[in-house]
C-alpha cells in the first residue's frame, strides 16, 4: 500500500507555470520523499493522484474555490476513503477498499482541500504502538493513536491532518510532536465512515501548526460560524490535575513557569480544584474497553489471531467488564458533565498539561492518555498548543479546556495564548508588559 | 441481489433427520418463497447459505450453543454484513460488499442466531418509501424505514429482526404491522457498521412477535442482565400527546378504550400532561436533517443524481439549516432529557400511541413519525405492543415509554400489558377481575 509513496520525487514538466496548489503539493511530496522513510508517518500516498487533484484545484475558477481551497490535509487511516485503501491500523484490513468517503473526508474535499494521503493509525486507533517516529526526535514515539497525523503536521509535510480521540489520541500526540491539536466538543464533527473504537467517546479532531488553521478546518467540518479571535485577555484558571501526581517534574515545572509568566505579564490567572474529577480517567478507560469489546465484535470473533498480542490482551480484559460496571462509569460521566460548568467558576477556560511529560523514549508505547481522558469523557473542547518545553528541549503541550459547546472559546483562548507565547519568545524583554489586559 | 431468494423452495434430502434449526429454516424459507413475491420484505436471501448455517448450528454440541441458538433473525439492509451485499436502500450501493459485519450482526452470530437475510430498508433509512407491503393488508404501507424487518416478522418469516430508528423507524412500522417493536435507550446497542443517518439520534431496535423474544435479542446485544418479568402491576400514566391532535379519531378512541379496560380491571392509571414536549418533534426532525446533510456528504456531493427525488428535496431543504438552528434544537433535547424524570411523577412508564393511526393506505408514504420522534430525541426506551385495533380491524400499537436507562422497566411493563391483553382476549368475562393489583 505504500507503493510509489517515496519513489517519485521528480518535478513534473510545467512546474514553472504550475498553479499555487500544484507548487504546494510538489513541496509536500518532496518533503515526504525526503523525510518519511525515517518517520513513517504515511500509510498510503499516491503522488500521481495528489498531483492530479492539485491540477484540478488550480484550474478551478476563483468563484468555485472552496473555503479550504488547496489546503493540504492528511487523513488518519481509520477514516474511510473511496479513492485510497483504508486499513484501520490492522492487518485484517490490509488493502481494504471502502465504497465511500467518510463524511469528514467528503466535506473537506467539497471545501476545496487536497487530501494528500492516509496517515498511520495505531491498531483500530487503540493503544498498541504503530511504526511512526517523532519528528522532533526519531528515537521517540510521536504518541498515538493519531501517530501519523501528528508527525506529518509536525514535520511540515501537510498543513493539517484529521485524527480521532477516544481517550487522548489527538491532544497527546500533538503535545509530543509540538503542534496544535484540537478535540472539539463531542458530536461537533460527523463521524459517519470513521471506524468506531468506542462510539460514546470517539471524537474527530484536527492537528495543525496554528490555531487558525485548525479553526478553518473545524469550521468546514462543523459549519460553525467564524471564531472571533479577539485580542481581549481571557479569564483563565490553572488546574493541577486531575492526575497531577502522574505528570513528571519536568512537565509540572514547565506549566508552573508558563502560568508565572502570564501573571508576570499582568494577567490574573485563577486556580481551581478539580480533584472531584479524579475518578473519571478510569471510568473513560472502562467505557472504552466495554464498548470496543462490542464494537469490534466481528474482528474479535472472526480474526482474533490477526490482532496484536497487546490488543488481544486488552480484549480479554474487556470481556470481564459487566453491564453494571459500564452503567456506573457512564453515570459518573453524565453527572460530571452536568456539574462541570460550576467547576469553572466563571472562568472562560482551564489550563492544564496536555500530557504527563515530553514524548517518552522509544517506540514501545504511545504514552499515557491520563491527562486527556477526563476531558474526553466530559465531552468538552480541548486545544493543545506547543508553548511549553521540557529540560530536554522537547515540546510539551499546554491544554486549554472550555465548557461543552464553547469550542469557539477554546479556540480563541488557545490562539490568544499562542500569540502571547510568540510575543514573549520574540521579545523576552517585553514579556513583562501587560498583554491587552481585560 | 434477490437472485435465488424465491426460486428454491424444494426440501433438501435428509430433512427427515434434520435438526431443529434446519427444520425451522426450511419453514422460514418456505414461508418466504410463498409470501415474499407479494410482500417484498427481503432485499437479499441466499437459501443455500441459510441452510448451511442451520446445519452448522445443528451440529454444535449442546455446550457450545449460544443464548440465541438457532433463532432466525432478519437484518435491515443498513447493517453491514460480510457475507451478504449491503445496499443501504440506495442504488448507489447496489452490490456493495462490506468487509466486515456490523457489531450487532457479529454479536447475534456469536450468540448462535441464524441471520436469514437482509430486509428492505428505505433509502438510507430515511423517508422515501420502499417496495415492501404490509402483511396485514398488502395495499398498505408497512411503515418505514425498517419496512422489511417489520413485514418479515409480522408475516412469520423470522422470529425477530433488527431495525434502526432515527425518528420513528422501529416503533411505527411495528405498530402498522401488528408486532412488538423495541427501541432501547440511546447508546444501549453498539452501532459500529450501521450506516448513519443522523448519529445523535440513530438507535438500533428490535422487532419481534413477543416482548420476551425482543428481550432475548436485546440482552445478547447489550449484555444487560435478565429482565425480571414480574407479575406485579405497574404504575402507569396515560398521556395524550405530544401531538395528540395529529392522531386520528380511530387511534385516539382505541387507546382511550384500552386505558378504560385497564381501569375497569382495577388498575390505577394516572394521567400526565406532556404539552411541554410539544416542540421536540420538530427539533428531532431538524437535528436529523442537519446531521444527514453532513453524514451523507459523500453521497450528496458525488452521487446526487442517484438519490431519489424525495431524498434530493430533503437534502436541499437541509442545506438551509444553520449551526445555530442545530444547536438550539440540541439544547432543547438536552434540557428536556434532564427534566423528563420529573415529568413521570413517580410512574414506572407512560402509555401513548405508537403511531397516528393504523397503516395508511397505499405505498406512497411510510406514514408520520410524529408520535415517536419526541421519545427518540429524549433517548428514552420505547416498546410498542399490538394491543389496539382500528375500526378497519388493522392493528395500532400501544407505546410504552420508560425513563432513560430503564430499558428493563419498559420491557417488563410492555410484557405485563401484552399478557393482560391476552387474558382479556381469551376470557372477556374475566377482564373485570383485577390483574394482580399492586
Amino acid at each position: 500500500m505504500r507503493a510509489g509513496s517515496h519513489s517519485s520525487s521528480s518535478v513534473p514538466d510545467g512546474t514553472r507555470q504550475a498553479g499555487t496548489v500544484t507548487r504546494a503539493v510538489e513541496a509536500s511530496l518532496a518533503r515526504i520523499a525526503a523525510r518519511d522513510p525515517e518517520l513513517l508517518a504515511w500509510k498510503y500516498i499516491d503522488p500521481d493522484r495528489v498531483r492530479r487533484l492539485a491540477s484540478e484545484r488550480d484550474s478551478l475558477p476563483e468563484a468555485r474555490r472552496g473555503p479550504l481551497h488547496g489546503m493540504l490535509i492528511g487523513v488518519k487511516d481509520n477514516f474511510d476513503t473511496s479513492d485510497m485503501p483504508t486499513g484501520y491500523g490492522s492487518p485484517i484490513y490490509e488493502g481494504n477498499r471502502p465504497s465511500a468517503d467518510a463524511a469528514a473526508v467528503a466535506l473537506l474535499k467539497s471545501s476545496g482541500a487536497v487530501i494528500v494521503g492516509k496517515t498511520v493509525s495505531t491498531e483500530f486507533a487503540g493503544w498498541p504502538p504503530a511504526v511512526t517516529r517523532n519528528p522532533r526526535d526519531p528515537s521517540r514515539t510521536p504518541g498515538g493513536s493519531s501517530s501519523g497525523s501528528a508527525a506529518a503536521v509536525a514535520d511540515g509535510m501537510v498543513t493539517a491532518a484529521l485524527g480521532t480521540q477516544t481517550l487522548g489520541s489527538v491532544i497527546r500526540p500533538s503535545s509530543y510532536c509540538g503542534v496544535v491539536g484540537f478535540k472539539p466538543t463531542f458530536g461537533r464533527i460527523n463521524r459517519a465512515g470513521v471506524k468506531p473504537l468506542a462510539e460514546s467517546l470517539d471524537t474527530i479532531g484536527i492537528i495543525a501548526r496554528s490555531v487558525t488553521d485548525a479553526d478553518r478546518v473545524y469550521r468546514a467540518l462543523s459549519s460553525a460560524p467564524a471564531t472571533n479571535f479577539t485580542a481581549q485577555a481571557p479569564k483563565l484558571a490553572f488546574c493541577r490535575g486531575p492526575n497531577w501526581h502522574l505528570a513528571d517534574d519536568d512537565a509540572r515545572q514547565a506549566i508552573e513557569h508558563f502560568i508565572e509568566a502570564l501573571r508576570a505579564a499582568g494577567l490574573s490567572v485563577g486556580e481551581i480544584d478539580v480533584s472531584t474529577l479524579e475518578p473519571l480517567a478510569a471510568a473513560a478507560k472502562l467505557i472504552q474497553d466495554f464498548e470496543l469489546w462490542r464494537g469490534l465484535a466481528f474482528e474479535r470473533t472472526r480474526h482474533f489471531d490477526q490482532l496484536s498480542p497487546a490488543f488481544q490482551a486488552g480484549v480479554r480484559a474487556a470481556e470481564t467488564l459487566t453491564f453494571d460496571d459500564y452503567n456506573r462509569a457512564q453515570r459518573l460521566g453524565r453527572e460530571s458533565r452536568r456539574r462541570f460548568p460550576d467547576l469553572l467558576a466563571g472562568h472562560d477556560a482551564i489550563l492544564s498539561l496536555s500530557a504527563t511529560g515530553a514524548a517518552p523514549a522509544g517506540l514501545g508505547s504511545t504514552g499515557d492518555p491520563v491527562m486527556n481522558s477526563t476531558w474526553t469523557l466530559l465531552h468538552v473542547p480541548c486545544v493543545t498548543i506547543p508553548v511549553l518545553q521540557g529540560r530536554s528541549g522537547l515540546p510539551i503541550g499546554l491544554q486549554v479546556i472550555a465548557p461543552r459547546y464553547a469550542d469557539d472559546v477554546a479556540l480563541r483562548v488557545a490562539h490568544w495564548l499562542h500569540e502571547f507565547h510568540g510575543r514573549a519568545q520574540r521579545a523576552p524583554a517585553e514579556a513583562g508588559a501587560p498583554p491587552n489586559p481585560a
